[in-house]
């Protein structure tokens, strides 16, 4: 089995020293000997650490017939649609790790390759096999919820800020120091990464066909040390979570710093770490734990698509072989989401203030469910006050912030997390 | 698709249900209308809830060419193997949950079955898909190792005795009046039921094909509130661990009561709940978590299964279409295993018993890690010591054990953990 390596970066050049390193293995389980045969770089003066032919021109590449499997690692979203559309048109199976490209394209490119093998494992969670776990480890479930680790660089900083008591501005320069986050790191800390990899999880318990700009998207830039005080007080942990879960009205999808129970399995998952617990209405609730990023990781999760398909993939690329029994399953409106809430506002310390608060809350159908004030974020005339609420609606909690916003005793921008218990 | 339950205990029914429950979505994933058509019982008079044809006639049922997938749910080693070889013979589908049947005969079934379909899927940790994760999500990576609580009898036990101090008997009998644990616990406790499960991981993983009689299997029974309190001060928890590990001389195989850190993923894990923490050289730790037994959850496996043969399964039933890459893996031989050790002694609180012990120790070969002796746990002229060691050979270990069994300042029959760090 030949293979072809779209773009021979950090994840590519792990893909071909790991058919190498583990050949007789991967021969073993596969039946086939599986063989990196060509690269694509864009600048071939750079020096790579491969035995194989390297081009810079990749349509040379996708019209060779003596190609079985084309593995895409170019990034981006409509360069690799176009590449992967002609792959396909010729019938030859694909490999990707891309995952932005899957957020915006899967429907076309699953309709494209028909019974055409399309693997994208490495696109969610790195080397967990989420996707085989979705598609077919939990086929006989109906998918109550999914919540998800998977931006190892948010999870690297809010366990930092919730350890250490660190700020957020310096926890991410380490972070980028050490290589966990990116120079601009928007994408991930802005949780649009996750946001990309909720969406492909959905279809594959929801059928939904929903784009990033569909969903509720909130990142971790905002939490400060009061958030981290009051958690770690009221038993909770921070983490970036991207939650598919089905309601009575719809499907929510959303992807925001979340407070979790600490005694919670996904609240024990630290550092840049990645893990996903998906709750089945047989199975109950199962986790999956480990690397959701590295070259080596993602790699092991190229291979095991290639060696499904040597092997003869036989599953449906977004778990349906007809979409019938999902049709009906549509996104939940992103204001129409029911949870809990946590709401800190920074307020004068005086007299009314606080009735002034719960009347407004009360007047919007939000109900209290904890509070607490605290002499060790008193600073001059101000103090800070922390709500939890019972479970609301999106909109009204929306409402009642920018409500509060108005109010001349409100000092900074009120913030609010939601919760899951 | 039309499929046979054979047993129609508790998982048995649970499938039934799921399948009805579930069925719109399992036909949508499957691209087939999946439908339990007859069950074989024992007792046709006790009351059951399905809706389905029930017989007490296996035979009759065998030999049906209506059958597509015959699931058989009935227990047992040598009743199955020949039920399970008949249908073979056919060449009909089987799906088990028997994981003493496969620790017995895996590679005989898995020579008859040849290219028909054999899911076993249920037959470990229950509902969390680690058969199929190991032959496939990680089918790139040589794996290093696996760690694995798999007996939710054990681990809610040593979860109750780390928590609450507990001692052995009195969370035994809890559990049982939980249903946790059987009248006869044995099996479990004594660690062969996780030693089954682990012999097909280990065939999954290494192509070893070991029975249970021939790897080093030690349950829970002798844990005391010494060793509880040994654990806690050194920042250790206790599991019963099911462990397959490739080593320079081999495989070690091995299932028994383990220190393991307090911070390491797998020891968060609490409860009657299972997990499986697997390394691969590509890969690195991953850990699957979930509910290990109970009808829904391994209904959920044994309908993946069923699923995946409605879609057309491809992968070889033990995870390599030749062995040739793995036939070089022996099992190690029980005495050649280094770990490290915990060692306690109720020894006479005198002069020159301390002395003599450390002497008995390094004259063999074991060096000491770390040395406790409190006033907690002195009762009238005895003591107790604990030792940890440096890595150590099983056998000096054992051999140090059975030297300091003759002393006459020891009073109780020492005993001995392995430490995982």
């Amino acid at each position: 089995m030949r293979v072809a390596i779209l773009g021979v970066g950090t994840v590519g050049e792990q893909v071909a020293k790991i058919l190498i390193q583990n050949a007789e293995l991967i021969s073993a389980r596969s039946g086939k000997n599986i063989t990196p045969v060509v690269g694509v770089v864009r600048n071939l003066n750079k020096k790579r650490d491969v035995n194989f032919e390297l081009t810079d021109d990749i349509n040379s590449v996708i019209s060779r017939d003596d190609i079985d499997v084309f593995v895409e690692l170019m990034g981006g979203v409509d360069e690799p649609y176009k590449i992967v559309s002609e792959i396909l048109k010729r019938k030859k199976a694909v490999v990707t790790a891309n995952k932005a490209l899957l957020a915006y394209y899967r429907y076309e490119l699953a309709n494209m390759a028909g019974e055409t093998p399309f693997g994208f494992e490495a696109s969610v969670a790195g080397g967990i096999p989420i996707i085989k776990t979705l598609r077919e480890g939990l086929s006989a479930n109906d998918i109550q919820s999914i919540k998800g680790i998977i931006n190892g660089t948010c999870n690297y900083i809010l366990t930092s800020m919730m350890r250490d008591g660190a700020n957020f501005s310096d926890v991410l320069k380490k972070a980028q120091d050490l290589g966990y986050a990116e120079a601009d790191p928007t994408f991930d800390v802005g949780g649009f990464d996750a946001a990309h990899k909720l969406l492909i999880l959905a279809s594959l318990a929801y059928g939904i066909n929903a784009r990033p700009e569909d969903i509720l998207i909130e990142g971790i830039e905002r939490i400060n040390d009061a958030d981290i005080y009051f958690a770690n007080d009221f038993g909770y942990t921070i983490k970036l979570l991207a939650i598919a879960k089905k309601t009575a009205n719809g499907v929510e999808l959303r992807v925001h710093p979340t407070l979790v129970p600490k005694d919670h399995m996904i609240a024990k998952v630290d550092g840049v770490m990645n893990a996903v617990s998906i709750v089945g209405n047989a199975v109950g609730e199962t986790m999956y734990y480990g690397a959701g990023a590295g070259g080596a990781a993602t790699a092991s999760a190229v291979i095991s698509d290639i060696i499904d398909i040597a092997r003869g993939i036989s599953s449906p690329m977004l778990g349906y072989k007809t979409q019938n029994a999902v049709s009906e399953l549509k996104l939940l409106d992103k204001d129409e989401i029911l949870t809990h809430y946590y709401i800190r506002l920074k307020v004068e310390d005086r007299l009314g203030v606080l009735a002034c608060i719960t009347n407004l809350m009360s007047q919007n159908s939000i109900s209290i469910d904890s509070f607490l004030q605290t002499p060790n974020f008193d600073d001059g005339d101000m103090t800070t006050l922390f709500f939890t609420t019972h479970t609301s609606r999106e909109a009204d909690v929306k409402h009642v912030l920018a409500l509060l916003r108005d109010q001349e005793f409100i000092k900074d921008e009120p913030f609010m997390m939601r919760i899951e218990q």
